[in-house]
């Protein structure tokens, strides 16, 4: 890529080995050719989002982007954050997305909470799903994270794995926080309204410890991205 | 206030001391009567945004509400927190500034850069403000985040106290940063395109030194926002 070019990062989910070569999309062949202006014989970097990173060298553009994959690393993190997401306000949600995909969150998790509840619908889950995309390119991670649909409260519950470490954002818990623990962690923030007493009682019978993250009563988007960004300082 | 009420804190610059008798904004009075639905007699919660929260008993509410201060305490906050910006993409500095209003810092002072400039405009500094007493009242926090205008580099660099623990967003910084520290803490954040390097050598000339945030690359904003979680959890 030239200097004068935007870095170029691109998503390739079949990204294989080295030696390879592949296809790119529809909207990453856009990316790479109008918006980084890629030429013939330029290199990007290149992400399965499932922890694969790669260098490509680009063979030709049209009609769609092909490429050489060059070299191809992967990585295991040691730390994997899931988030359980209560309705904010309004269209906060856009920029939660957008966020927690930029904190290398793998995987978020929309509650439908008696207080609070998502409007189901494919185009939202489409333009979340673009927004997880642009975060994890902004942030150049190997990671893409997964966008799920809204399920209820406490069934959903079950779908935590037994060896995860649970937390649940509360304002009544312990004011200087421990360091985050090495494998998953799942923090569940209640929406706008908040939880009630009985979503309370479901999660801390399920294992979730509170966890406070500031000292004022923070919105609920901003304490889901609280509990991501002390997850993501450990 | 009623129960079914929604919760209110009210601004009042000239809060007093316990006795005496204060009259509100228009803007705080429409809060009151329209959102609070308030009624005489009812009881408020208010802070001069200086430190001190006190308890309002409404007097009367036309034209303006008028109310008794019942009590008032004074809090002197161990650690103080100002965030120096760059500018962000588009108009991310809203949510921007709503997010450190609602997380507890002191003062947001929009640093023009050389790779990024803020749009100076009575308008915007209005919009700020009122964004930033509305995270205020959503934190229930007794300190209004001060917004001010745009500054340059290096220059502005000047008015930073002598006493004042420096941070520099940094992706060169300790992976793992330090606790934050009591007293006065400045974070500098750059533009959406980053310090130039001669702007980052004069914040490391003036004694500010790296902080990580994050094992990704974040967007402005998220940095600012990252920076003000972690002065908040210490």
């Amino acid at each position: 890529m030239r200097a004068e070019a935007a870095p170029s990062y691109v998503y390739a989910p079949d990204l294989g080995e080295a030696g390879s070569r592949i296809v790119l999309s529809e909207s990453e062949t856009h990316y790479l050719v109008h918006v980084c202006r890629a030429r013939v014989g330029d290199r990007a970097s290149a992400t399965d989002g499932r922890g694969a990173v790669g260098s490509l060298r680009v063979t030709t553009l049209q009609p769609r982007v092909t490429a050489e994959v060059e070299s191809v690393t992967r990585a295991t993190p040691a730390r994997r954050a899931w988030v359980w997401s209560g309705a904010p306000e309004g269209e906060r949600a856009d920029w939660l997305v957008e966020k927690l995909a930029e904190l290398g969150v793998e995987r978020w998790q929309p509650l439908q909470c008696e207080r609070g509840s998502w409007r189901r619908g494919a185009a939202r889950l489409d333009r979340w799903r673009r927004l997880s995309l642009a975060g994890m390119r902004q942030s150049r991670r190997g990671v893409l994270m997964e966008v799920r649909e809204p399920v209820g409260l406490p069934g959903g519950l079950e779908s935590v794995p037994a060896e995860a470490v649970r937390w649940l954002a509360s304002p009544e818990g312990p004011s200087r926080p421990p360091d985050p623990s090495p494998g998953l962690s799942v923090g569940a923030i209640g929406p706008a309204g908040g939880f009630t007493p009985a979503e309370e009682r479901a999660f801390l019978g399920s294992g979730f410890s509170p966890i406070s993250l500031s000292r004022g009563r923070l919105r609920s988007e901003t304490a889901a991205l609280g509990w991501a960004l002390w997850w993501g300082l450990g």
